[in-house]
């Protein structure tokens, strides 16, 4: 079955607004012309306010968000440091096996999967254990739908009188849900083309803070393509040490375009309108979230939870195949225990209620008891307060000025 | 709100495929060249595939559906000359309009609208009028949504001994719910590029059959650009009597090949099953259709009847800038008292559910008791059944071949 | 051979800007929904400024430009009325039969091709003949390559003291050379999309006098699809009698944004670069144009003589099949004598370049003894002088500022 | 001057055919789908075509070239390995420059800029030392326009006996002039989406060798995003260790189907025609290649000496800003002294002419003495005998069939 539009509700590549697709169809052009560094340097200025890093600096890498990952710590690190990592969902497993590879002595905190960076933890590594150069947070685990508070690790590192640096996975979080880079004490920030900045895979972006710039002038690992020195003496002038992946660069200053008119506080509201919708709606269907929380809620993607003679993957197959509707699948420890309904990027409310009315479809059909419709009329009903309370809002500024 | 995909459920023009999107995204080229019969050849072919229209001719017009409702007329009768049709929404009235204002000397039959082509009363004019030279009749009405029965229009004239032309609306019929332009003894079958074939507006497709052709060359009144004579001396080898509008024939090339692809009867039973799930649900939250009965039903749209104190354009305003839908105003005699979803052309289940989702919302919204969620549940039911039992066939199938 | 782009020197339809098709390239949207006058209004007042016509109004219609030459006849005319018309081209002879066949009574002044609008005929059929309702001049005749003065025109109606009608086919000149609808007296004057306004097919454009305007509302024959009324009426509040073709209304928003921003008397001047420099060319080979003299030259599109012992269709298909090149075929009476190059639209002085290069190779492949590169060598040497020229003005007005 | 295309002919990124572009623009579609795979096992399978790589692998990465080189890198040697460089130009000296950061031991063979890799020199390295563990040739300089005889490479390691591997920087040359993997005996062949491939930049493209993959079981650097056996693992089954750019995979798709329709030798004799066409011109103007001698030519990128009182970067400039033409320009060593035309990917003969004719009058225009048009006439001669000849040749095929 393959009429009409396909419902895309994995937690990224997420939709690329038609706007931005169009941008990217492109001619090419000679990325050492004149003309280039007036798409470029605006770019790189946009992306630090994206990351609310006012001092660092910025990167776009051609690579997906795991070279950003390498791009870190080859840059920042060397051979045989000690670092703090925790490890919840597929995404920061790979992270940790990541550092491993790259030969980081890695002190790794095993966390039960649906909570997040442990915190307390973290500050008793770093108070038994001064050697620790760097700690790794992932600030939104895909796999579980688990966003973690990255200010509260600062805090803790801070208390300890740790000056070691801070990594944050940021790859579904930032642009679609706060993030501070200067405030909270990010050192390196990693993101993806393909999340919240709502364009294909291609690009990886890694905020740099000024301090982890100056890191990457005295230590790092042998490196080149990620190199940061070589960025730094390009981009000043607008330009790449090789030839950057253009159409994606195009898209990104439109997506960039639509995020600042949108304004970041309201994509991010809109982030948890659309997510506190699907959330009412799988709570009225009588299922759970991986996530064991609230403080873990996370505002881009919910791991669901199916009952437990389902397999979840059936779900995901059936949705796909039968409803042409795509969801994470459950990865790893959670396969088949839950399917994944990404709610970031280029969505509004209709289409969660898509991916609400697919999901009850697929489950049933997978055998779970679910009753048709409910968990899309508890969203409807979330989304008409908020909505009709959202332009109340707004009517009072309006009278207001 | 501006974010995510405008949910689009008018009637007409429809969601057109990306893949048909792209294909229309050509440079220009020379519709003098030598090969640019292979293109347009294939295409005048295919039509007549689309007509079931095998002894006559189609023929493609820049410009919207009205254009070819005049190129039918002004090709084939002469002012003052005798016609019968009948009016029952917005666009059989158009119609009317038009024969008026071409000096034509209509007998009109005014039905209830709800109805459809009220083919006893044609039998009884075409039995007391021989005078009759042509009979006009809207397959589907798109402003009640109501479809008509062709064939009995022409057995009616048939078993009046009439030899009167038969002038068809397939507007949002064709290419979207059976059509036999041959069988039914069509002899000039009007469509638009806007609809079951998926493109945006801009053609006009006309259907004539051989007799009508005939007539052409001794009847007519003044015209030249609508003009039969030009485009069959032009089409025959693939050219056009003037500058074509390339893009969309290259767009209707993809959409041909897509709807060929699934097979015509595939795709006027995916019609009906949208058509019919989308019927489930407004049953289910206590509306009513303008159509007045299911002989009348149309696979193509549905008007809705709102509750007697509810103003209909509200749901349409509401869907519109809340929820970031379009329905179909109702139009006319009905506006105010019913809004129309479109499920014709490139939809699936999920979108229609979206439909209802956005339907259910904003009929709340304008005041109108109706239980969230419960249209949609009504549709999702069916839908399981219908694609379990459509698997099972194909599977039967598979098995048996 | 399909490699590379192909070379399009047609006069029309012309290469679409990249940015235009892109434009063009946009999903579905309900052209009754409130906010598509946004798109609609701004167009129409645009081209008013595009016709420079400030009194009147101008209409658009999906067709061809043939169907706006029937526009503005069946708007404003009745079957009968005399009117004056002069040919002296393939197009101008069109002209001609449409209005032959719409059923008026045509004094028709004969012209040797190569020349233009005989005003002094015109001036003494005026004077002779006070029946006359209506004046045709063709501003710019396509198949030869002749730029008419329709100044000249209203001056001779002026002498006369004619207050007919007066028509102009600015088809191939309209937005590419100066044209003054309000200052030279034009009632109607037809353009269609494909020429300098760098969109494809589709779209006519019908600039109307208030003087026409008002001539409508009392005269005409009958009409529906082209009726000016309905137009008035819908278009007030940014909308259409029926379905309008969204894609090309897209995209002329961003190819009027394109003439705009480079200034009209810029794309005039440009237009008149990169002609002269053909005509240079053309010259440079020993060859003729059609146009029988500096004040008919067209800086839209050259016809330009073969020798007597070619075939010109042969140039045309050597052109297309050997070097990707499309010119224009030479048409009726000059079919076989001449081909053209259409320099109108989107084009560089390189773009013309490649022209005569291809051109240059076509006729020595089909037996004209022309130098290789002499062409091209004469147009580089205008070309260089004229951009160096234009750059030093722009820099003293920049200094001067 | 923005109008009409710009003229790209910098050796990459290379223009993209239209087609191509279309097939990017893409909806987002599951990396993870089950239909997945139809797209990318196919690809993987070509791509060893397209390198003539039978018995081992090719590898597509999110990144530019240069990445590609730091993958074959740091897959299969360790730091401190001998090696055996030459360099001859800007990109072989980057080689090197990342060859010595990774920690290689680099024997570096400087050469003229004019010739290419020294077999020669190589030989007698590889006499003298029997520790080297790899040779490293730059295929097709893209700097100089010099193409280096790659199976001689190969043919003097087996003269001595040498079992290290090959690593081949085929650039710009892959996919536009012969490349035989398999045959030479190269174990690491680099190229990038955005030359021969007609493609933007952002994939890499590695072909490996049977023994270069089990060399990468058993060596290596600490390295994961550019790891060979996370890809071995995932693209088995048709996947990917990470998000890929989905986009630039279905333009691949399309871009390799362009290529096997013309046939990879007619592609070869393409690039070739349109070369000696560029020479052809270039010498007719009086200038001098940077290659230095035919044996060295480039068929993919003419690297063009410029009189020695010339400045070629104020040519470039001028062609830029003045005639919307993209040159090359000269790198590090022969900056200043050299303008290159690339001449390779989505091109034809008149493009090709469209580029000398851009080039003569900038050359002119910065004060050198050229004739004008001679290039473009030496050029015209040139395609017009070889186009002719090819034609006759495809007749007598045909004839013969």
């Amino acid at each position: 079955m393959s009429n009409g539009i396909s419902h895309l509700f994995i937690p990224g590549p997420t939709n690329v607004p038609d706007v931005v697709r169009r941008a990217m169809n492109v001619p090419m052009r000679d990325h050492r012309a004149p003309d280039f560094p007036e798409l470029t340097l605006p770019l790189f200025e946009d992306l630090k306010e994206i990351f609310a890093n006012e001092t660092g600096q910025v990167f776009l890498f051609a690579s997906s968000g795991t070279g950003a990952w390498e791009a870190a710590i080859s840059n920042t690190l060397n051979r045989g440091d000690r670092v703090l990592m925790s490890r919840f969902g597929q995404f920061s497993h790979l992270w940790v096996d990541m550092a491993e590879r790259l030969g980081l002595d890695v002190a790794c905190v095993d966390v039960e999967w649906g909570k997040g960076v442990p915190v307390e933890d973290y500050e008793r590594h770093l108070a038994e254990d001064p050697s620790i150069r760097a700690v790794f947070a992932t600030h939104n685990e895909t796999a579980t739908g688990v966003t973690s508070d990255i200010a509260a690790v600062r805090r803790a590192m801070d208390a300890q009188g740790s000056d070691a640096l801070l990594f944050v996975d940021g790859v579904s979080s930032i642009a679609s849900v706060d993030f501070q880079q200067e405030a909270w004490g990010v050192d390196l920030a990693v993101t993806g083309s393909q999340k919240g900045l709502m364009l294909p895979a291609g690009l990886s972006i890694l905020g740099v803070s000024a301090k982890a710039l100056e890191a990457s002038a005295r230590a790092g690992m042998e490196r080149c393509y990620f190199d940061f020195a070589d960025m730094v003496a390009t981009n000043k002038s607008g330009y790449f040490p090789y030839t950057p992946p253009v159409p994606l660069l195009a898209g990104l200053r439109v997506a960039l375009d639509l995020l600042f008119a949108e304004g970041l506080p309201q994509v991010f509201a809109r982030h948890h309108r659309l997510a506190e919708g699907i959330r009412r709606g799988v709570e009225a269907l009588g299922l759970k979230l991986c996530a064991m929380g609230p403080q873990w809620y996370s505002d881009t993607v919910s791991a669901i939870r199916v009952p437990d003679d389902i397999d979840s993957a059936e779900v995901c197959r059936i949705g796909f195949q039968r409803y042409r509707t795509s969801f994470g699948a459950g990865l790893s420890k959670v396969a088949g225990k839950v399917f994944r309904i990404g709610h970031l990027g280029d969505l509004n409310e209709v289409m969660c209620l898509s991916a609400l009315a697919s999901a009850e479809m697929s489950l049933a059909d997978a055998g779970a008891k679910v009753e048709l419709g409910a968990g899309v009329a508890a969203a409807q009903a979330y989304y008409r307060a908020a909505l009709s309370e959202r332009e109340s809002a707004v009517a009072l500024e309006e009278v207001a000025s």
